[in-house]
């Protein structure tokens, strides 16, 4: 594989990408926020089970193309709610996902398996029918060993510090039985209060309930509901976190008085909360979160514009996080006014936004990061973390925002062993951009190799007080 | 000319690009969506009339630009509709053509037009003042000749299948009168049935009337009326349809009850319906034609976003088709979502999504297309058939949907004679858009020379069942 | 600074670049729309005051971005409205600039800046920490120097006309000194009756008090006010204006009765006009400028999509004008249908669109002037003034709309020594466009070197009536 991959074509921006790449390919790998799961971490000698375990059934962009071409879930092991049985032949799934490679040419995700495979498991070898069952005894040799422990591999990925994504009632055990254990990893929590904020989530007032436990604050009414998560909040930081997650379909922000909010909140203690007082109810407590985030310093983030589990069949079938979530047009500058309107220009606050609607990019979230001092911009997320959704973002962003207003790059992956391979396109993504603004005079050498080292590592670890 | 127009500049991606050109370059033509007359088939000696006629008045591309600049319909010989005269001198009408030909520099029609000169008329002079007269001579000679008669021009371009478009209360006379000519072109109908499930179509109750007529059911009500729609699908498949078409303002679909749908077709009949109900009524019927897809197995085209006839002076002089058809802002993840949780499983259904809102490639169609097994994405259409709308397109789409959630290229014209230069535009701009991939090293040699026969070639001839 | 900048790296486009930029780099330059403040010409020896007075104070691109990285802007001198102090000594603020230059790296203030200080001031340093005093010390002593009053930088600069923007309400005494002066230089007026159409203006009823007196025509109601604008418009005409221009949130356009429109006017003056009618009121205006436009032959300019003074707090402490304006998401094709429906056909009308929401260039207004004879594109307007935004601007327009549906360049700023920069920068990003098309076959050499005097030069001129 060549090491000029992801490069621009033209050979004079390419040996300047390659230098500039250089500078920053054994940096240590910034990641906060992802979604691994930390009991991976809490034992030392956690199994990854099979190369499917692994690669195949807990990572919905390889399961969705699939589906999208006729395979259906049960054949590629996805487990269904009513627990009928599906495809349990680890080998069989194997052999289905490498007959139908030729499906990810050109997406990220048949980049990230690629590399990972390459840098992380030593195959070189391309998938197909012919080689799938060799390969998958390959991966299964090397999961077998010791080296290729969770904890091993963290070392090996030369990883600085991990951010997990935790619920606010999660009482983060794994992240204890971490510390107990005297690794010296760094994997920390990032608090995501969602299922307590958004009235509308599954069991609500069960979530609440559990907050209350957790939290030891009887939760009555919308006071107490705020003094439990200030708790929460203030537990997550001696755990280590320096964030906040919050997701939304839209950024909605209104400030509601104390009296309307324990209003609303009361009635959705009693079920009787509708639709608007609901998404109302929201967009306050993602101001409430700014407020607390002045006081005690957690970066706020927020990822908004997914239309989750879009598919209802499939939904009902096998439930969330199935590649079914679709974007939706999102608007920030009139939603977020009443949120910046109260601390927009708070020295104490850092507030990250993320989106699916890349026409935002120019037109809002740009302006609105290059004026506000407490915003910042997410790297691109999702079906953007992708070779031209970072050209797309830099291009859309960069002129208006500058570069110190964006936050570096995040993994956001719960697929553990792609974490270097999702750094290194964001690397030399941002090599080959830099490189191009060099080519072009707008950079000059000296410039581009200060920034390409924030924006591989630096700007991460400040933003997120790393 | 050179051989390697519309590739990049940089020289290696463009060897490349060359190669892979060429690989696809002779290939058949596969024309699944477009708008010629099946009439000039039916007559093997049907004569195109001049080049005004064949190449000016019925192209709504090129006398839209004239017109911008300030130059009168009448003064290029369109009809008006009250039949006042018009400019009736071709020739003085093709000189003032070449008098403006500059308007047309970097434009798809300029590209067009100049490349059908050249490959098909063998004039390689560039239009202007002075070349008028003497081009408009060569073109009239070729035309008289019998080699530029439909037929032969559709042996010489090597087209495949060429499908049409046609009313559903259409005969098919012409495609019948090929087909008893015993000449072995494949010219196939596709049933576009917006007249009659668009209650606010012009003279919609004679449209109904007109249905009842050739399906032989008498429409009475919502009943009768699927029947007779059931029919005329059944009978445009003995004349070789694969697929049908609809268009409409927006994607919007809404499940009614049968009652519901009957309460509201009545008020159309008795011409009481309001927008609302005709919006909703359309909305339906497109799950209704996906139901009837299910059953008959032919393709379902969507496309939307076009708000007809926008410039109200040009609509009542001249009528529809005159180049003043606005593209608005579309939504599909909402809208699609009722047609989707009734079918979007469906293994027999495929169901193929067109935009005139680019930012709906990366938010919501690839999503989409990367999800559900049965969409597809039709190629950049209208004003974005052309260089950059294609690598906007592939730029946005493939990371998400991948290559084979596309459906090839269509050309979705009535200029007859402009079809190779169309297809070949695509193909060029596939090869460069695969060697800028390989040159990336995101695609190897392997990859690229599989897919360009896939988006030159296969794509469309499988997704439409040719 | 190398003579290619802003060039692709590819050699040979960047050799055609070079050849067509230097067809145009010393052509007059039109500046048709902007916002430099008369006053500066009409005293022969007016001084801009201290570098910071020049450079920094005036221009919220600068200071937004370093107020978006938590500087203060009392810390830059920008004056408080309650006239509490500020900082005072421009050396600190300046210090204070430099020290945070890296913010511009990749913006076009970044580029704009440096290329001013070197090609006015002469100074080929980067700004950074050790040189600032330095540097500061070097652009003072320039400007105490009789070359850098403002007609003779007007003179150096090489414009041929410059366009200010006007209040209705101005009796334009600054042009008028200009002309009493005996000075060549060509500055006019350009109509700018926002404060009176728009009734949610700050002091809405002076302002239609201040019309009265300047006009002469005691307004009482919707009859009286239109003959007001006429008689400002026709004095604009007498000091040389050739286009008026308007800014509104949105396009909306409404044709009301002229009893509708005294009703609402009426209700303006008693301050009982909801925000509806106010909304209704300026759509209609808006349509009763472009019919003055009919009859007086001033070209008419439309920028719409900015929310102003979105940041609250910094609104009430500095006022307008401070780096808190948003773009919003734009509509054109439904909103301007009222206005085109009266005037988009009529010879005698020339409207230019801008927009601060890109995704309507391909989508809407690229189709829209490719069709109403009255329509021309301005421009890529504010934060798209830039390199990236000009690419976009050309890749998506001109294929459906032509070069010669646009309008050429426009600087639109108030930072006048800035002026031959930002002219600079379009004529490269336009040579190397061309040359890109050139390279890809689309374009010949011959069709380039016309385009590019259009573009750097004759399209403003024309479409401007200049």
């Amino acid at each position: 594989m060549s090491e000029d991959r992801y490069f621009s074509p033209d050979p004079a921006q390419r040996t300047l990408a390659r230098t500039l790449y250089q500078q920053v390919q054994h940096l240590p790998l910034i990641c906060p926020h992802g979604h691994v799961d930390p009991r991976i971490f809490a034992d030392e000698f956690y199994s990854f089970g099979s190369p499917v375990d692994l690669l195949i059934i807990p990572d919905h962009y390889v399961f969705r193309m699939l589906y999208s071409q006729g395979i259906n879930l049960e054949a590629l092991g996805i487990p269904r709610r009513d627990g009928a049985p599906v495809e349990s032949d680890h080998r069989k799934i194997w052999q289905t996902v490498c007959d139908h490679w030729h499906l990810f040419r050109g997406t990220p995700t048949g980049i990230w398996l690629r590399d990972e495979l390459r840098d992380v498991f030593g195959i070189e070898a391309k998938l197909n029918s012919a080689n799938a069952q060799m390969i998958y005894d390959a991966i299964a040799e090397k999961l077998s060993q010791h080296d290729f422990h969770p904890r091993r591999l963290f070392e090996r990925f030369n990883i600085e510090v991990l951010a997990t994504t935790d619920a606010a009632t999660d009482t983060l055990p794994h992240h204890q039985a971490i510390r107990n254990s005297g690794w010296s990893g760094r994997v920390i929590p990032t608090f995501r209060p969602d299922a307590v904020l958004n009235m509308d989530t599954d069991n609500w007032r069960q979530q609440i309930e559990k907050l209350s436990d957790v939290s030891g604050v009887n939760i009555i009414g919308y006071k107490t509901f705020t003094e439990a998560l200030a708790q929460r909040r203030a537990f997550f930081k001696t755990m280590g976190a320096t964030a906040t997650d919050h997701a939304a379909l839209t950024p909605y922000t209104e400030l509601l008085s104390k009296k309307e909010a324990n209003a609303i909140f009361q009635r959705g203690l009693a079920g009787t909360a509708d639709a608007n007082e609901i998404r109302r109810f929201t967009g306050h407590m993602l101001i409430e979160m700014a407020r607390m985030s002045v006081d005690d310093g957690l970066v706020m983030q927020l990822h908004v514009g997914s239309y989750r589990n879009h598919n209802q069949a499939i939904f009902e079938q096998f439930g969330r996080d199935m590649g079914a979530d679709i974007p939706t047009a999102t608007e920030y500058t009139r939603n977020l006014k009443p949120l910046l309107d109260q601390f927009g220009n708070h020295s104490n606050l850092t507030l990250i936004l993320f989106t699916l609607d890349e026409t935002t990019y120019s037109r809002e979230l740009a302006p609105l990061a290059g004026h506000y001092p407490v915003l910042r911009l997410g790297p691109p997320w999702w079906f953007f973390d992708s070779l031209n959704g970072m050209q797309r973002f830099l291009d859309s962003i960069v002129e208006t925002a500058g570069i110190y207003n964006t936050a570096g790059f995040n993994d956001d992956t719960r697929a553990y062993p792609s974490i270097p391979a999702r750094h290194d396109v964001w690397r030399r993504a941002c090599a080959d951009w830099l490189a191009g603004r060099v080519m072009r005079h707008i950079l000059d050498e000296d410039d581009a190799a200060e920034l390409i080292v924030e924006m591989a590592y630096a700007l991460a670890k400040r933003v997120y007080k790393l």
